[in-house]
């Protein structure tokens, strides 16, 4: 194995003009979603490609129907040595309201917070041009001390991140063969705590699905018909009630099909992680955990399904009062899923059950909303327990192995288009601002993450 | 008793001159809701006083903040005769979409069916002209024969009654002693079908209720929080689908205090009306009767009471989907009343029921809209008595009594500022095309409606 200390020597050297080029990419104003920036777009991705080319890397901008892709790939330092795509995005989101930012968001700048913390200011320094430039500094350092990277990298940063992704699914169809590596790491998401590094294993899946219930044919009047036509409203809210049971498992034929207890170990770790119900609902001013009985509130929303209503719509909405009995009444229904649920099956049952509540003069009517399936990587596997150990040498402590309530849609696609498993790690923190104005990176962040990653690369290879 | 024979004859006689004073009411265009035609509205008032007070009674146009009312008072042919308060309005629909008219809506003219019917065609002869005339021209056939009329009658007619009765309560407060008689007739209702006139005896009281239920204190990623925080949307279904039990009954406690059920006769007699639960759901859709059961649709809808969701709305409802824990949602809920049935504490036993479903960590807030009570005329009472059987000497088949579903404030009102009942009589048929586009009234309605009038002011006095 490689020794990693002079690398991470010279990542400390190499701070300031790391620093340099990061803010360089930021006053690059690569705001996606306005069409006024599209030149500033690819200005960004051909710095990238010099960036990298400087660096040794085969680099080129590609064009797509929308913002450009950077691809880059550079050998590793044996034949047989794993192969790793690095994803990131150049482009970040716009600045409104641009009164409230204290500073430029486009001229970077260092800030001390008084309080020990030393933060680069400016959009997209967190989201995700400083994430990705942790790696690619760390790639500088390897190549500058060895001569060669310890892996052979490809890197695929996009450009319409925060606009849908629209151009990522061709690019990965049409460059499938170019871009399939051994397994990716995808460097969008955050730290545990500012000591706490995190790597994502799991990412929970989602069937959204919308169903409208019919009963007349017209709005009636309910003194005229109350009490003896059917209320769309009622037999949905009957069936809304009914997706749960008292202990709050979700009732649905098979839907606990494929999931399996998480590991005891696993399990273990995350209640040493300090998030309890008081703390985790606190924020948002709850305290009760609704969801399953008898799991934890970190259980519930990394490695348990759900079923959640995200919106319902019917009769007299507005202000006032009308005495109206609706035709119909509708509601939007997501399953969070997670091993091996399967969303075609979960929504078949979905649609079965709604029929099997219906009065013999109601209809009800069903519109797809987006399918996938959970992301699981194994909790032993080998890259996994490499890369925690890389993390962990780094940090005050030792990395955790969490889950992600949410999905991630490159995730899915890697898995499903290059039937490549992506790790999740990141760097950013809470109070990063993403997003919001006065995002800032963390000094300690940037400058650690590119150490972290290194340590990650001189890992895989050993 | 009086011999009401000459006076039908003379009803007869008059019918020509009868129906041009009905072409001149209908002339006068009379829209309350558009300011323009505030002087019609005058005119129409004035030409009410005029013609009343051509048949003896002392009659004025009476100033309100909006259009004027008409009072008229007429002694009876005997000191202690019963005293009645007849009710009508002269105000009228606007006639939107005016291209959809084959007469001119102002132009009133007598138009053959072709199927042995004749109309009177043009905006109010059925809502409320036409039917305010029957009772008119019944006092004015009265008078001519006998020189007085048999009971005590007072008149109201106001001029906002399609465009929400603004003025009524004031007027009614500040002239109650005057107004104040033994019992109202309303006419503004139809008849059970053209060969059977119908008396309303019941009218289902109301209590409007606004619940918002809130959660977490913002919205929520139902990633990040799907399966731990509670959802509003959840526990509003859960309380909504609790609103019933499985035999159709409302759950909340105390709810049937005060209902009683309705006399087997009336319930016979209204088995025999043909409207089953296939001819009254079969017309919008539906076949199933919900609500209560073992209940026929007429007993539901007439002299029970209810418990229906008018609207209900939360979370994202807009196109395509978002995953959105909601931090609130809220429901329109409406119960109907009958018999004695208290619509404060139908009221509180909904919040209560409501709070009583709440995790501790959500709320409830409440907001009112209007609560009546139910209006029961006794099945047994005299006055309905007489009047079904007047009416049922007139009409090919027997008077039924029956009830309605809504409410009809105006009887609410008389009820509570009066202290005084009301009987619901009158000509109208289903296909009047009230408020719509070539309203119309039968010819027959007009004719037997001033007869009906003529016998139940007899009946009245016997």
């Amino acid at each position: 194995m490689t020794d990693i200390s002079p690398v991470l020597t010279r990542a400390d050297e190499n701070l300031d003009s790391s620093l340099e080029r990061l803010f360089e990419l930021v006053r690059i104003k690569s705001i996606s979603t306005d069409p006024a920036y599209k030149p500033d777009c690819r200005k960004a991705a051909e710095w990238l490609v010099a960036t990298l080319s400087n660096i040794g890397f085969t680099a080129s901008v590609r064009d797509t129907a929308g913002h450009p892709m950077v691809v880059a790939h550079h050998a590793g330092a044996a034949e047989d040595a794993p192969h790793v795509l690095f994803y990131g995005h150049y482009d970040v989101q716009p600045v409104d309201p641009i009164e409230l930012w204290e500073n430029d968001p486009f001229a970077p700048a260092i800030k001390d917070l008084g309080d020990g913390r030393k933060v680069v200011t400016g959009r997209g320094t967190s989201d995700d041009k400083g994430q990705l430039m942790t790696f690619v500094e760390a790639c500088r350092a390897y190549k500058e001390v060895h001569g060669n990277l310890p892996v052979r990298v490809t890197i695929l940063f996009e450009g319409e991140e925060e606009s849908g992704s629209p151009s990522l699914k061709p690019f990965l169809e049409a460059n499938a063969a170019e871009l399939k590596a051994d397994y990716a790491f995808v460097c969008d998401t955050g730290m545990w705590d500012s000591d706490t590094p995190a790597i994502a294993a799991t990412l929970r899946g989602l069937v959204g699905e919308e169903v409208t219930i019919t009963a007349a044919d017209r709005d009636l009047h309910s003194g005229l018909f109350g009490g003896a036509a059917a209320n769309p409203i009622h037999i949905l809210a009957e069936i809304l009630a009914g997706l749960h049971d008292e202990t709050g498992r979700v009732t649905l034929e098979g839907f606990y099909d494929g999931v399996e207890e998480t590991p005891a170990n696993i399990k273990a770790s995350w209640e040493t992680l300090g998030r309890d119900a008081t703390s985790f609902l606190g924020e948002v001013g709850l305290s009760v955990p609704s969801g399953e009985k008898g799991r934890s509130v970190l259980e519930l929303t990394w490695a348990r399904p759900t079923a959640e209503v995200n919106g319902i719509t019917g009769g007299y909405t507005g202000e006032g009062f009308k005495t109206v009995i609706a035709a119909k009444a509708s509601a939007k229904v997501s399953f969070r899923l997670v091993g091996q649920q399967d969303p075609a099956k979960i929504r078949d049952s979905f649609r079965a059950y709604v029929r099997s509540k219906l009065p013999a003069d109601c209809t009800a009517e069903f519109h797809e909303h987006g399918g996938s399936p959970a992301i699981q990587l194994s909790y032993d596997s080998p890259v996994l327990t490499k890369a925690k150990g890389a993390l962990s040498d780094e940090w005050p402590k030792a990395a955790v192995v969490i889950g992600m309530g949410g999905s991630i849609p490159i995730v899915g696609d890697f898995q499903k288009m290059l039937g490549m498993d992506s790790l999740l790690v990141g760097f950013g923190l809470v109070d990063d601002r993403i997003h919001s104005p006065n995002e800032k990176y963390d000094l300690k962040s940037f400058h650690k993450g590119i150490r972290s990653w290194a340590r990650i690369l001189a890992a895989l290879a050993a």
